[in-house]
This record gives C-alpha cells, sequence and structure tokens, in this order.
C-alpha cells in the first residue's frame, strides 16, 4: 500500500513547532503537522480555582476550540449557538488531563496555567497537534514563571515531557499519524499521548468500522510509541533554540 | 491485596439486569453493578435525523445523565444551569458509538434508536453498565419493531453484541469493575467496550496518577476481556429470559 | 359511569411507599400512583442560599424533573435544550412551597433540604406523587438530621405533614387521582396540597373545556379531602415501617 | 379593620382600561388597577404553529413580562440573565389557558393570537391586571380581523368573556384586589380566573402562611366572583366605547 | 422636497417628554418623538460593580430593550430566545455611554444609576429618544439622591446635560429626525449625541446605499446640531416643570 | 508631541497583509497592524439565508471574534460563556455592513459571503484590521468564485473597495491608527471606514473623556482620509502579488 500523500506507514508529516508566536502568552507556539496548524498560547496567573484555595498546589487546565474556517467547509461558531460541542468538550478535558500528568502541581504553587489550543487550520490530528504543542507553550510559560519569581527558582513543576499522535487502520493497513481524508476512511482511530520517556499517558481507540483485535492494538501501539518519540525529539530540538 | 469489598481482583460486582422495567419504552433495563444502578430506555421511532434522510439506513444515538442525587453529594442540573457538561457530553457520545458498533443501519432501515441511560444511582462504572444495560434494551426495542413490522421479520440489524467494562491500576495492582472507592484512589483507569465476540470496540485509558508501560495495559485488556464474556453471558441469559 | 380501569370515583389508584430506595440521599422514596412512578429525593446540607444568611432560618426546596421515556413518546432532555420548561418550572415551585407550608424553619436551623422529584415513569398525578412521596423523603431527612446532631434533637422542624391528590371532571363525573387517559380527555383538573389534618395548602383547578361552577367545586374538594385524608394514612404506615 | 387605603374589604381598586394605547398592535390595552399598570398587546397573524397545521383550529397564547423597574427596586433583566424566570413561565402559560378557554379555536380558523401583557408598574395583581387586559386586547383583535376579512364576519370565535381577580386572606380577614403591601402579609392568596357569566376558569390558591378550611375557601371565591362580575362590567363599557 | 409627513427637512417630531410616568423610580420619563415612546427609568442604588470598588467614584450604565409590539409586526422576545441581538447589545452600550460623558463619576460617589430604556413604541429614532429622555431621568435620579442624602448637597455628579437625534440623506436630501418610513428608505443614517454646549459626544454615521462624502457629512452635523440645541431646551424646559 | 513607538501624528503602523493564509478557505488573510494580527477568511457557499431567498440577490456578512490570549490578559472564551459580548456582536455588525457596502449583491447572484475575522493578536485597531484584511480575503473568494463559474465571468460583484483605520485625539493631538496604549488614554477614539475613492462608508467617533468639536472632528477626518488611501493601496499591491 502507498499513503496518498507518499509517506510510509511510519511517517510522521511535516512537524513544525514555532515558539513564542504571540508577544503576549507567557508561552506560545504555532505547531504544524503537516496543513494542520494549531495555536497554543499558556497564561500563566497567580491564583487557582476556588475549589483549590489554600491547598497550595497549582493547577493547569486546558481549552480546545477550532475557528469557523479551519475546516474545509465553515461552521458555526459555538459563541453563537450558545453552546460548546461534545467534541470541543471532550478534546479540551484531554488536552488539560494529559498536560497535568506532567506537572507537580505542588511545585507548581498556587498558580494556574490554562492552555488555549485554537485551531486555525484542521486537517487531521488536531488534538495531537495541540497537545504536543502545549507541553512546548506550557515549558516556556513556566520557564517565565521561574525568571519573574512566581515560581521559586528551586522547583520543578515538570515531572517529564508530553506528546501526542494518531494512529489508524486504514484499508487494513496500520499507519501513523492520519491526515483528514486517512482519518474519514479508518477502520479504527487511536490517539495515544506518551510521556518522553515513553509511557502511556491516555490511550483512545475506537473501532469505526469494523471491531479490532489484540493484535493490531499492539501494532498500533508500537507506531505510537515510535512516532511520540520523534516528537518529544522535535520539542526539545525547539526549546533548545533559545529562550522565551 | 485484598480489595475493600472482598472481591477478588477479576471478579464483578453483583450484576443484576432487569428488563421491561418501563411500560411505556421499546425497550428498558435497569442494570445495576452493584450499588451502581442505571435506568436504560431504548426509544424506537421511524423516521431519522434530517441529514441521514433518504439514505435507507437507520440511526442509534445515546443520552447519559445523572441524577442529582445519584452521587454522594447533590450535584446541579444540567437542565437548571442551562448547559449540559463536558464528562455528559463524552459519555453520550460514548454510548452512541458503542451501540452502533454492532447495529447494521442498513438492516434497521430508517428507523432510529435512542438510548437514554440515566444513572439513579452512582457507585463507579456508570458509563459500563449504561453501555450494557442499553445492549440489551437495544435488543428489546429492535425484536419489538420485528415484531411490529417496523423493521422486516428477516432483517438482522444486530450484527453482534456489545459489553463494557473498567479496569484499573488501584494500589500497583490492576483490578476489574472499581466501585467509586476504587476508582477515586486509582493510579490507572481504563473504560474498554467489546463486542459478544470478544474484539475491542473502544478502549479509553488514562493515566491518573503514574503513567503506565505497555506491560500493563496487557494486564488490563486481559482483566478486562474477561470480564466482559462475563457480562455478554449476563446479557444472553436475561435476553433469554422471555419474551421483552 | 364505570372508569377505564375499573376504579370508583373515590378510589385512589394503588399506592406504593418505598423509603431508602437510594443509598447516598439523607431521604429517599420510591413513589407509586399506579403506573406513575417518581423517586424523591432529599438532601440536607449545613447553610442556606446567600439571602437567607444570617436569619436563623432553614430553606426548603423542590426540583422536578421528568426522565425523556417517562410518557409514553420521547421527550427532548431539557438539559439539552438548555433550558427548562414553564411546565417543569410550574411544579418544582409547587413543590417547593407545598412542603415548605409544613416546615417551621427556625427549627430548621440553617440548614438546606433540597427535594428532588425525578419522574421515571408517568401516567398522570406525576406531581401529586411527587409531593406526597417528597414528605416522607423529607421526614426521613430530618429523622437523620436529628440522629446526626446536624438539627438538635429537641427541635420539631416539622408542623405536619403533607400529601396532594388530582381530582376532575371526566365524562360529567368528578373522579378522584385521575391516571393519563382520563386527565387527557378531563373537562376540569384540579391539584389539591393538604395537611394532614385537613386544611388546604394549595388548590389548583383549571378548566381545560368547560368552565365550572361553585357546586362542581365543591364536589371535587370532597374527593380531594378524602383521598388527601388516606394518602396521610400511607405515609404514617410507610414512616413507622422501620428507621430510615 | 380598616385596609391601609381605605378601602372596603371587597371594594376592587381604580380599574382603568385603555384602549388602542398602541398604534402597531391590532389590539391593545393599558389597563391599570390602581397603581399596577399593564401594556398588553394583542397580535393577531395568519397561520398558527407546526403542530397545529392543517386542522383548521386557531390558537391563542400569552406572553407576560415585567420591566425591571415596574417593581420597587430594579430587577435583572430576563433577556439579560439568558432565560426566563419560573414566575414569568407560570404567569406567561396562565394568561394563555385563561383566554384560550373564552375562544372557540375552530371559528378562529388557522389564525394565531398573542397576547404580550408587559407589566409596565407592579403593585400587586398584575397577572388579573393582565388577563382582564388582555381579554379586551383579544376583542379588538378579533374585531379588526373580521374587519380585514382575515376572519369570517359571520364567525363567533369568542364564547364569552373572562376577567381575573387576586383575593387574599390578610391579618385573619379575606379581602378582594390586594396590592403589594397586602399581598406580602396575606396569609392566604388566590387568584381567581372567571367568565362573564360567572363561572370559575381557573383558581389557584397558596396558604402562604397557614393552611386554609373550606370556609375561608368560600368565602374567597364570594369575593373574587363579585369583584369578576364588576370588572365584566367594565370591560363591556370600554369595548362600547367606540370602534377599535 | 416634502417629507412624507410634511415636516420641513429641519423640522423635529412634536417632542414630548413626561416626567414621573413611574411611582417607583428614582427618575422617570416618558418621552416621545412622534409615535416613538420610550419609557426611562433611572434607577439609584448604593453601592458599585465590584471591579470599581474602594475607587470612591460611581457608575451610570444603560440598558434598551423593545417590547415585542413595539413595532409594525412582533418580534419574538429576547427573554424566550435566551439571547440578546446585536442590535439591543450595541444601544444599550450607546445609552451608557453618552450618559456616562455628562457624569462626574467622583462626584457621584460610589454609586449606581442604571437607566432602563424601554421602547413600548417604535417609528424610528428610538435610540436617540431614549438618550434625551434617559438625561431627564437621570437628573431627576440625581436629585432625588441629593435629597435623600445619598450624595452630598454639595457635589455636583451632572457635569452637562445630553440630547441625541437622528439625521439622514433621504432622496439625496439631508432630513433631520428620521421616522421609520424614511429611515427604512435613506442612503445615510447617522445618529449624533451631544452635550447641551453643543459639543460631540458621540456620531455614528452609516452609508446604508450610497457611501458620502466630506460635504455631506458637514450639512448632516448641521441639521443634528441644531436639532439637539432644540431638545437640550425641551429637556430644561421639562425639567423646570417642577421637583421630582 | 511624540508618539510612544516614534511614530509620526499621520504615520501608519507597519502593515502586512498576507494573501491565502488558509488552504480551505475561497479567500483568506492575514492582516497585520504593527502587532495587531487579524486572521480574515471569506467563505464563499451557494445560497442565501432563508428571509432572502427568491430575490436573486446575495449576502454577505461578518463575524468577529477574539481568541482568549490575543490581549494582554486572558478573556474567558465567549463559547464557554455562553453568550457573544455586546462589543463582539456590534464590530461583527460593523464588518458586515462595511463590506456589503462595496458589494453589488445582485451582481453576486444567490450566494453567500461570511467573513470570519478572527483576532489572534490585539494591540488596538483589531477591527480596523479586520475591515481591511477582509476586503482582500473578499475579493479573493470572489475571484475564486468567478474562475469556479458560480459567479459569471462578467458579473461585477466588487463595486469597489473597503479600507478602515482608526483616528482618535491624544494629549490633545490627532493621531492615527493607534495601538492599544494610545487608545487606552485617547480622549477620543473614531473609526472610520472608506471606500477606495475616498468617500464614507462608516464613521463612529466617541468621546471617552472629553466631547470634542466640529474643528477637531475635521482633523480627524483628514487624518483618517489619508490613512484609507494608504491601505487602499496597500491593498491594491497585495492583489496585484498573483492570482489566489
Amino acid at each position: 500500500m502507498t499513503r496518498h500523500d507518499g509517506r510510509a506507514n511510519d511517517q510522521l508529516r511535516d512537524i513544525r513547532i514555532t515558539r513564542n508566536w504571540l508577544d503576549h502568552a507567557e508561552g506560545s507556539v504555532l505547531v504544524e503537522f503537516g496543513r494542520t496548524r494549531v495555536l497554543c498560547a499558556a497564561s500563566f496567573t497567580e491564583g487557582v480555582p476556588r475549589w483549590r484555595k489554600g491547598s497550595g498546589e497549582g493547577w493547569v487546565t486546558g481549552e480546545y476550540a477550532m475557528l469557523p474556517r479551519a475546516t474545509n467547509t465553515r461552521s458555526d461558531r459555538e459563541s453563537v449557538r450558545g453552546k460548546i460541542g461534545g467534541r470541543t468538550h471532550e478534546i479540551s478535558r484531554l488536552v488539560g488531563r494529559s498536560l497535568r500528568a506532567v506537572v507537580d502541581t505542588k511545585a507548581l504553587g498556587e498558580n494556574t496555567v490554562v492552555l488555549d489550543c485554537d485551531v486555525l487550520q484542521a486537517d487531521g490530528g488536531t488534538r495531537t497537534a495541540a497537545i504536543t504543542g502545549a507541553y512546548v507553550a506550557l515549558a516556556d510559560a513556566i520557564e517565565w514563571a521561574r525568571r519573574e519569581g512566581a515560581v521559586k527558582a528551586s522547583a520543578q513543576p515538570l515531572k517529564g515531557s508530553v506528546a501526542a499522535i494518531s494512529v489508524g487502520i486504514v484499508d487494513g493497513t496500520p499507519v501513523l499519524d492520519l491526515d483528514y481524508i486517512e482519518d474519514s476512511g479508518a477502520d479504527t482511530d487511536m490517539n495515544v499521548v506518551m510521556t518522553g520517556d515513553g509511557r502511556i499517558i491516555e490511550v483512545q481507540g475506537t473501532a469505526e468500522a469494523e471491531p479490532f483485535d489484540r493484535a493490531q492494538l499492539a501494532q498500533l501501539l508500537d507506531l505510537a510509541g515510535a512516532g511520540c518519540a520523534e516528537l518529544t525529539k522535535l520539542q526539545q530540538v525547539a526549546l533548545a533554540g533559545g529562550a522565551a
């Protein structure tokens, strides 16, 4: 089988991570997985939500959204419709959980980081790009907080790194990093969120057409593991690229 | 390790499936996983949503909700707050996807089945109980439709059965069918939706505390596979128990 | 005239009051008026709404809702529509007012009891079943508070009991406790809420078809008085049935 | 006892009914019960709501609302809060039901009349003023429709007239047409909607403080009957006052 | 050219300013620009919104709305639709800004005045009538506060007066104070808010059909200046008419 | 006076217009006015809103929004709050009106163009950047429609071009194209929308602090006229830069 864009089955799309895309945010990244383009902004503020006050622990949360014309045909704005759709809710929660998995909230102190992931252009894999980019924005925001003294210089709020990738079974073949065309026709679609040291934070696999067995699941996880490892390196390169 | 309620690590809670709990619905089940109690109602109606009209195919969808005092402390009603929370959205979508995986929408014809899963009492595992009960309600509703002639007697809208169970790592040990206490303290929580013939429809695993590795994932999937097989038998027994 | 289900004109449907149907709530009742089935949960919490703070008085309120498939054809969820309908609002307010009429809010202290009345199955008379059941749940919750010391053992927050029943003119004849079929065809529909000692808390009569005169009103009130007296006895029997 | 404003117990406040207060509406009335001032606009349009199409019958509905500064202290706008409160819902439904009770929807044909009752100033009895005024606006709108040919000249869509009044027990004494001060301190508050020929369309009595007995109820209904008869005459005088 | 109602191009409609139209509000005005009729209520309350607390400065804000049958065909209520439309939002903000321009918020102290402008009948120019009337209601409310001691007798919270008028180019000719028919057919529509001493607070001009040039703009501003001067005199006459 | 960023009083910030920033939209522009960065997407679709069907005329509308971290401190998402704020509503309407002023809706045929203007980063002048960029996106979308045959090759749906700029009085001096710092401290703020041939489509001037006179207004309009002329040239250069 040949993928429609000529990639090998275990090949990522072109990944670009542009730090400091915004001037105001404490951390910001424009992340691109091929034509998928997500703007990740990390907002660091003192204080925590009411239910967490006095705990000595910080909070990290995510909000995901899509511009109306990110997609091939325009969607109505959720703000205009007056409510958020299930998919948006679901991905926002996933982003928050994924990032919290690598944060030591005690070391963060009673501070909050909100990760806004706005999809400027969608071509499959928007949630995995969002998580991968949000990690870099978060790292920059925490570095900012350390420089500003909002977090102690000795504190290590980041316990590790996090990246995410989609895998799926397309025309019977397991492939890595599906674009929109592949995703639409996939039998199975799985998103995997992993730490930089190769452990799993979240795995969400759905049989869109045909249920899958354990052997297929193993193949998908192998692909995802390799993909996340590669993304981890790209994150490290981006973060090594200079002060935020 | 001993589980706080004395169960073996691979032991389900007491499962009860009471069919025809409601008089009006085409199919209805009160399903109990220990103290978790979910009322599943299947509503069969002619016609499909607008975007599917003329396709010749039916539609199956789910709605999940929790009564305000299903939980230990009362929650505000989503109807009063004026919007549905992310968790509700997420589980409703999961219920719909899971049931659709075993439905041949062409054989269903242009008819719709809505599966309302209302949690009367929550003690962990509400989404897996909902899916497991909803399958039985769906089977009854389809049988009803066949008897009423709304679906051809020769049509087989059900391609198989579906059940779901939660697994998790509690105090370092993989266990089956977590109740609320176990769930609250789990390192990892995973929900697995499987067909009656043992294939996976959906797997959603989240590292609440510590990321997990492939070996742990395999252990969890083994537990889930056995649990779903057991639930499948209980569904068959329930459905063999007489006409709806 | 014979009623379609064979009852005498002044006969209630089979009434069942099952206490402690839920494990978490401070008081809970599954109340059945024939096929009408309402789950009443009383949630006792310390503190009162902001506008009542410092008054030394407690608060009792009600919320009524119907599951989507409680009725013969499925209704949309109010949470999904994003707003509560007028009928829901109206009955919630009636439940709260009715229960408050027998509560000494000073004796309750600055505590709140919320009465959630969720209709699991509807066959007419859901609001009267809700009020009748909610009283028992409230009594149990107050007893719980006394045992727990949240309310002084010497305090008497309950000044009396409350029950409710519907009456109506069907085919020209006044009848008691209308089911859905009777209610749909009634000329006049009236709900009466009474104390255990036979006084009126609330009377709401509506001429659905033909306006009614004072003589008819008197007949309806006679029926309602007898019906409420019977319900009061059933509540007493239920409450005498053992500790909550 | 002397009422605080010097009225006899069975005395209405000054009632004023000003027709054609608006230029656009098919019928409009500014109705005043003392300082209570309600603007009633009847909008006649061809066609009926979807669920009534093809029935050959018309529809009459009501919407009640209060300006933010109708009351002694300003209330937030329901449009700004984004939802309608329970009281507003309840009264809107009452207005619609009350007016429909005197309309022959077959004679109206497939036309709709919406009765907007906006309280410009509130001093107790706003719902009864709204119903009393809305009837006059409705009569003018139907007359307009007859003149315009939207309803056949021979058709009699109005089967009778409707008026409403509040009664209550204040300091132990039954009184008619309570203003805000009386209403706030009443033991029992009752609203009665009656036809011009003295039959009851709706009775809603609530024991705000002390439950009431059948004898008190009879006294209140006597007062209400006399009050509605008086209002009926004032409506007739207003309608006789010239073409709309 | 002759205007359809016979007015000269620089002629206002009949303007009526009726003070104290309401009994409860601290200031209230029924303002009429021909058939346009707006009820302006000024509510004076101690305290300011949270973001302004401790500033020593007061706050003035406006809310504009239209009754459903103010217009020729009935509009849905914004409260029923559950959200406020863009036009309503826009005019509410304009009313607030316009009035704040003549208020010395320091002299007002930490008090709030809300100006509710409810259009009872609309025939063009509702926002300009609202602002013109709201000024008079505001002046009365501030006078009330001074009498009541809520504002020091020596304080001068009002720095000047404010009035507003619409101008436009209709059939190529600049005219003053457009009614609905003129407004619907205007090439250009402009609203001008001015102080009593002839300076501009706000100018909002929109080319509905044909863009306009600087010369036309100058002509429109000349008309508006004369119109506002006339309105200022009428405001002074009204305010001189006796104590509020 | 020297401006804080060293610009002359009549000097624009650096303006960048990047066409085709998105792959899916029929026209798209990333427009930058200094640090203000707005993504404008033009979506061309066949058909018009219901109220315009059968008219033979097209429709052009705009939607403006800001990403939560476009600003210096994060704002809540309007989709999460469940309603759109007044400012968003106001600017969306302005964008739509401004673009419609240069569109011949008959030549457009029954097609709709939606202009989504999403502010990625805000530093003052977002609405003027949005309009200026949206025009270029609109021109590209119409060119696309012509190439695709959705609009006849001979049709000229664009009657002219449109650009917008802000002007204001800062520290007593009229200046062009205010950034956020200047805008916050301005006495007067005005937005002017003009056609490419120098006529005015919209003028919105607000005295934030001190009312302004006709002479000041004239100065501001001179500055705006020169600024819009410059922007018009930059639009022409951008559009000449190659096929979309």
